[in-house]
């Protein structure tokens, strides 16, 4: 049995994982590959903290570099997360002719371009499977599985923490920060929930999945990036009413002008597959222009689940070893020579459908004066919700789904709605997507 | 560019969608891949039939043996189905060194050991992916993104046709004859349905799977395989009230005792992404012991659809074209030397929860005779729903829905049970499974 010896820069959950999941299923593991992986060096900040795994077969430091220049180690495992001191361990590895491994979609998003280029000039591989959707092996199928198709757009609920605040506010008709409390509370949420609700850690992984779609570099800066925490459970029902849910997703579109790579919350079918994803679980829709409509589905995060995606690298890495000729999946599976830098729309130029909430006061006109500043703007109706409040003359809500319209003809609209005299305050808008 | 030539056997729905795909996407997959891949040859059997795609740059030929003994075709695609002369033509490429691409599941279930050791001694790769689920990049899943876990257990909705039929009947209400009828004529199934509704092309698939997982040789005499035909209206609707839904499902199973391969109709609870899967949809739900549940959907048949996966089993051969050492995927993802005749159970050992329909009279006691039968067989009942008839003494149904049990000691119970004076016909029995 030929063994492989694996050093891990960081012991935490993720890497506790790892070793756990490598220590239970070593036999089958070896059984699918004729090796055997074997943590042989970790390191970690605190040797002293308690671990979830058994650490009496590894040998801990706590200098990394330990581990990067252990000449025994042939795969470098990357958990520590952030981008420093992460980027330069790794950079230091590549430039020793170790294969890296990482989950930090932080780090691949913000300097993947950089990290892969130097990948490739000493001829090893960065890979960071689990940088996505955690355990589904999503990156596998987008620059293997898929390979055959043009890719028309993905869509996808990439962030279990967002994606369990909003089935708990339709579940439990609670408002977002209550729920966000609630997801503290059970571990779900960070203290600084920031990076999670706003979408940050959402357009990390969007922006990796556009460029494995549509064969271009990593433009982190490009992405639109809009977070729940505006939601209300208004909204959540009433887009119910009208039978969709509301998700927060990462979208990538291929249109002739160009690429869409947005982060916003959404209105899709609830007839929808990913419609029905709910609680911390996450899934990706990928539409091939031959295979047509297929979706991921699985555990976003946890221990073993994205230890499952590192493993997965760390198998391919081996298979790969000893590999005189260099056919090996590229870093974002077109040839590094192939990538395009294609033209991203800014979010003003996107086109979707809408949902919109005017509060008004509930008299006579208001529907019309509403539908005509749309029409006005070139908009057209889809549907339409009257809340009739319990007194003539109150304050009531106007609710409607529009077609697909250009983001900037909304918004100027929006502006005039506002200013009717009817209008009561500012205007809700959520985007819609047929995912069709 | 390099050039990789492929040739055909067969050009019909799937070689014609293979050569359009390749044709309309060659610029993304030599983008990928760095490779150009060319379909240099196909043969069919009758030349003048009108084909879905061009064929004005591929050299025709009746003769399937002209496309294996061309020198310059590195990758024989076999697309004709069945069983001869497939096996033979696959048998002489393979010695020839060729790679061989298939799509056709009753052959690799049927003859894979067979095909996959004579691939193994000639060095070169038997390559499947379209042979389950269409163009879910399913064996991948399971043989490269999942390397790391140990399978539980795996349910799939792998026939579309019998997909489509259950999930007609639920949304219309309609009796299986008439919507088999309906599917027929819309081209879903085939003049003659028994593969599709019987379950024997699910079999083929489910034994593929099942060695995927658990790392055995194919034994598709040992699946358990039960169709839908006996599926009737009253218990789609009543599954319904119970909250559930009644899918056609390929399960197998890791138990202490050996591995459950089975194929049949089977209550899962409607709030599983799996059971909205509808229409001709495929899914198949994969729960590692690392990862967790997953869960991988798209079509699961039509021309390009199942051409996706083709290519990109093409592809794959591609990248290890010039490879000197042998790391490449097994076929049924454990090396050939690692594969373990595991014991597997035979449907009569095999643990599941029932819903039982009995038709009886409506009179006292019924209940108190059922449900002691069940309690002297040792089995526990989990939810009752009683049908009340408009007069008293007419025949009525009692629904049940059981605890696990082993399916013997069911077997027993139910022959008590139409023995029961009160027990008016013959009674329904359906597995249950909670797919947790």
């Amino acid at each position: 049995m030929n063994v492989v010896k694996v050093g891990l820069l960081g012991l935490g959950t993720v890497g506790g994982g790892t070793v756990n999941v490598l220590t239970k299923n070593s036999s089958d593991i070896s059984r699918r590959t004729g090796y055997q992986v074997v943590v042989s060096k970790a390191s970690a900040r605190d040797l002293s903290r308690l671990r979830i795994c058994d650490t009496d077969d590894i040998q801990l430091t706590t200098n990394p570099e330990d581990v990067i220049n252990d000449p025994e180690i042939q795969i470098v495992v990357e958990l520590m997360g952030g981008e420093e001191p992460a980027k330069s361990l790794i950079l230091a590895a590549l430039a020793q002719g170790k294969h890296v491994v990482t989950a930090n979609k932080a780090l691949i998003a913000n300097h993947g371009n950089e990290l892969f280029a130097v990948a490739a000039k000493h001829n090893v591989t960065l890979a960071y499977e689990a940088a996505i959707a955690g355990g589904i092996p999503i990156v596998k199928a987008m620059r293997e599985g898929l390979t055959a198709n043009g890719i028309d757009w993905l869509a996808g609920i990439i962030n279990g923490t967002g994606n369990f605040i909003l089935t708990e506010m339709r579940d439990k008709g609670s408002a977002f920060a209550d729920v966000l409390k609630e997801a503290q509370e059970l571990g779900y949420a960070e203290a600084d929930p920031e990076y999670d609700v706003e979408g940050i850690d959402a357009a990390h992984k969007l922006c990796i999945l556009a460029s494995l779609a549509f064969g271009m570099p990593l433009n982190l800066e490009r992405v639109y990036t809009e977070g729940i925490s505006k939601v209300t459970p208004l909204d959540v029902t009433y887009a119910e009413e009208l039978g969709y849910r509301i998700k927060h997703l990462g979208i990538a579109r291929r249109r002739n002008e160009g690429i869409e790579m947005r982060v916003h919350p959404t209105l899709i079918p609830e007839k929808r597959l990913i419609a029905n994803v709910d609680g911390v679980m996450n899934a990706v829709v990928v539409k091939g222009n031959a295979v047509g409509s297929t979706l991921y589905y699985g555990a976003g995060a946890g221990a073993e689940a994205t230890a499952s995606a590192v493993i997965a690298d760390i198998v391919d890495i081996c298979r790969q070893l000893g590999n005189t000729s260099s056919n090996a999946v590229p870093a974002l599976g077109f040839l590094d020579t192939e990538l395009k830098d294609l033209p991203i729309l800014s979010i003003e130029d996107v086109e979707t459908a809408f949902y919109l909430r005017v509060p008004v006061e509930d008299k006579p006109g208001v529907m019309a004066a509403i539908t005509s500043v749309l029409a006005n703007n070139g908009i057209s109706i889809e549907a339409v919700l009257q809340k009739e409040s319990e007194h003539h003359g109150e304050n009531t809500q106007v609710i409607l789904l529009t077609n697909c319209v250009v983001e900037k003809s909304m918004v100027s609209a929006l502006k005039e709605i506002e200013l009717l005299d009817s209008t009561t305050g500012a205007a809700t808008r959520i985007r819609v997507e047929s995912l069709q």
